[in-house]
């Protein structure tokens, strides 16, 4: 009964603004159209990510690579119309890969390559490379209670799988990837010799998944080398270890952590008409692992952003507000570029209507994550209705970016992008995230739920 | 105001409704759970698709391919769990592509081989070839204003291009592909001596697009080879016709067509235990074009369709109704599949109270297409939220599937299942329809929708 007399009260309140918001509904849809149009036939994101993902490539922090890709993003955004491109300093790790990465496994006397890769940030094994026997947990708790006496002198072999029940693949993800980031100095405790994880990803395939590791000194003070087994090779090792457990694995990589670079985020803007100093920020992140082109992770939203710039000039709409397109620095191994925005933004007073970070891949529009219940969300259910038949199915709590998460401490309502997440991470962090496993629709579809989001909130305020 | 008097009435009957409404929705939703752990987790319809795509691959109608399909769908759909599998006779049409496939342009001299498939149900050149100018067209209109003193002794390149300013893919298509079916006659009436069409395709690749022709006797009387250009290869022939009109092209095609073949749909079913008599149909179509493994097209509909019958036996479910996968044959040059089950259908009085065919790729769901918007329409709505979190976005009007559409003579209620359909054209009818292309979890997520409404209609009936 409660909720019957609640209903009936928003009822009459949806009654009354009926009329005015249809007819704003109205020009919106037209306008949204308009932008549709713009992004379906003449977005050059499709085209800026080629010459980023196949003409520069994997472009990690502090990589020559990256230099490049801030040099080319800030010309990008003049192209795109920026009225100012800043470049924002900041300080970011340089870690490389080194030449040699290879294993082998030993089981009943035959040697088996293993498809690998080191994880960012990993430590290197001796020159000679490492040999060891492998013991495989499913779980923190099981190595727990293995204990020393199991570990010591061992590899230890993280077999997580992906919960493929869920729905969400991001969130299969959340769920393993802390034996990614933690599970060395955890393992390096009970005097493992080296971890190696099953890639974080939903599909069996032969690519090793890199991304970043970090050492605890507070858990152990040994840093172990760190490295991804392909699904395949994952597996590969696992029905060895059932039939022979004291199969041994060597290992050799050549990874190094090198003293830091100085980089940048690339801060493209276009001044507001009559609110300069309110800010509407789109962002994606620059760098990328360096085993692939990083198309999807995060290319593709880095275009969208730039693409904003774009569609404001190309529409002839000039802005009210300040707009601005952020192609953030080292979100994959240290968050610089986000932490040198953020207290940019504090120490400047600056103020952000909105940010709205895209990367979780250039696939088609399903959803506007938010991470905020009141105020913009309820703005942005009201536009749902019109951004629905543009792909747009649902406006869910729980939104934002790495890269611009700091914001939230500041009060500015974050939003992030969420494509069709289905084969994010059969890409993800892999020498098979290029270019040619980004479609060019779906793409600029994303990106015009984008440059609608900016639009409407430029237009209406938020 | 009138508008607000209707609402409040449906308010008030929602208000009622509301407490049954709510716990049905509560132990659909439990259900549906466990249907979508069976997806996810347990079904085949992935590892079927494989043998399908790779191990019989292409499966043309009469070719030995298609009987081998035919053979291996009467196979599946008894493992999968079916009481009994009837192979249902139809004569089918026999192309084949035969060896040669050849095209060359020549332009200011410089002779450039462009990539080309012979339509379905094209007549070949004469063996040693044909050579000849080219005219571009870019609509019938175009065509007939030209007429027989432009186009006589000439080859036609209908040069249509997708309009990508829609959303739809499939209604990009359906404005084109007249061009591809109807094209040959219309212009042999002005006496060309053979068609190119521009690919189907909202992609710029190098993989010609094949797909059905047919003749029109009574528009000419010549029949004219026919082909498709790949995107890439349309583009060089436009760019060389602006530079030189007297563009030739020379092309090379032994297709044929041999006397019908005898060939079946293969129909399993599981006998309902409370109204056995009614049918409740699960389709898709077994043959696919030469040239690819025809994996979304539509290997993904036929490997669903049987695994709605492996669903109800693994999860120990008795549907009341009569549950009928049916693996279509001929649905690509002719049709006589569906055909022939509408007449044994009509002839035996069946009733089948809900058909539903997957026939638009193995990709994540969206939406389900309902060819009417009474009875069935709304009872599908009513479960539209249950289904909503598996990334159903809409359930919308204009729905079915070529192969079940007859029985709309029968008063059955049709359903397609639209899976997000932005990459379907980039590989349709081409040899880019690879199992490779298809994501396992897509695959299954879309089987599952599948799945649901097959449970739900039977459990309530429609």
């Amino acid at each position: 009964m409660k909720q019957f007399t609640r209903s009936i009260t928003l009822f009459c309140l949806l009654g009354i603004m009926l009329p005015a918001g249809l007819k704003a509904q109205k020009s919106d849809s037209l306008m949204v159209r308009r932008i549709f149009d713009y992004y379906l036939l003449k977005a050059k994101s499709y085209d800026n990510l080629r010459y980023l993902t196949t003409r520069i490539g994997g472009r990690l922090s502090g990589s020559p690579q990256a230099a490049k890709a801030v040099d080319w993003a800030k010309k990008a955004m003049y192209d795109a119309g920026a009225d100012t491109v800043y470049l924002q300093p900041c300080k970011v790790p340089h870690w490389v890969r080194g030449a040699a990465e290879q294993c082998q496994m030993f089981s009943k006397g035959i040697k088996t390559p293993l498809n690998i890769c080191a994880l960012g940030g990993s430590v290197a094994t001796p020159k000679t490379g490492l040999t060891a026997e492998v013991i495989e947990v499913k779980s923190f708790e099981e190595l727990d209670s293995l204990g020393e006496k199991n570990i010591k002198g061992r590899i230890v072999f993280y077999n997580v799988f992906f919960d493929q029940a869920k729905l969400s693949t991001g969130a299969m993800y959340g769920e393993s990837v802390k034996y990614r980031w933690a599970g060395a100095s955890r393992a390096a405790k009970y005097g493992a010799v080296a971890t190696m994880v099953r890639s974080m990803s939903s599909v069996d395939n032969d690519f090793p998944h890199t991304g970043a590791m970090g050492y605890d000194t507070t858990v152990s003070k040994r840093k172990i080398p760190s490295c991804a087994l392909s699904y395949a090779a994952a597996s590969k090792l696992a029905a060895a270890l059932v039939k022979d457990q004291h199969t041994q694995v060597s290992l050799k990589m050549s990874c190094t952590m090198l003293p830091d670079e100085l980089s940048y985020n690339v801060v493209g803007e276009i001044e507001g008409s009559e609110n300069a100093d309110e800010i509407i920020l789109a962002g994606g992140h620059l760098d990328s692992w360096d085993n692939g082109q990083g198309a999807h992770d995060d290319g593709s939203g880095v275009v969208q952003a730039i693409e904003v710039l774009a569609m404001f000039k190309q529409l002839g709409i000039k802005p009210k507000h300040t707009i601005r397109a952020v192609a953030f620095m080292n979100e994959e191994n240290g968050g610089a570029g986000g932490k040198a925005y953020f207290e940019d933004t504090k120490e400047k007073g600056l103020k952000h209507i909105l940010a709205i970070e895209s990367d979780a891949g250039g696939f088609c529009p399903r959803g506007i994550g938010v991470d905020t219940l009141h105020g913009a969300y309820k703005r942005l259910l009201s536009w749902k209705p019109v951004l629905n038949e543009y792909y747009l199915q649902y406006i869910d709590a729980g939104g934002g970016g790495a890269d611009i998460s700091r914001l939230r401490d500041l009060g500015v309502p974050l939003l992030g992008i969420e494509p069709d997440g289905q084969k994010y991470f059969d890409y993800h962090h892999t020498a098979d995230d290029t270019f040619d496993k980004v479609n060019k629709r779906e793409l600029h579809l994303s990106a015009g739920i984008i440059g609608s989001i900016v639009y409407l909130v430029d237009f209406y305020g938020i």
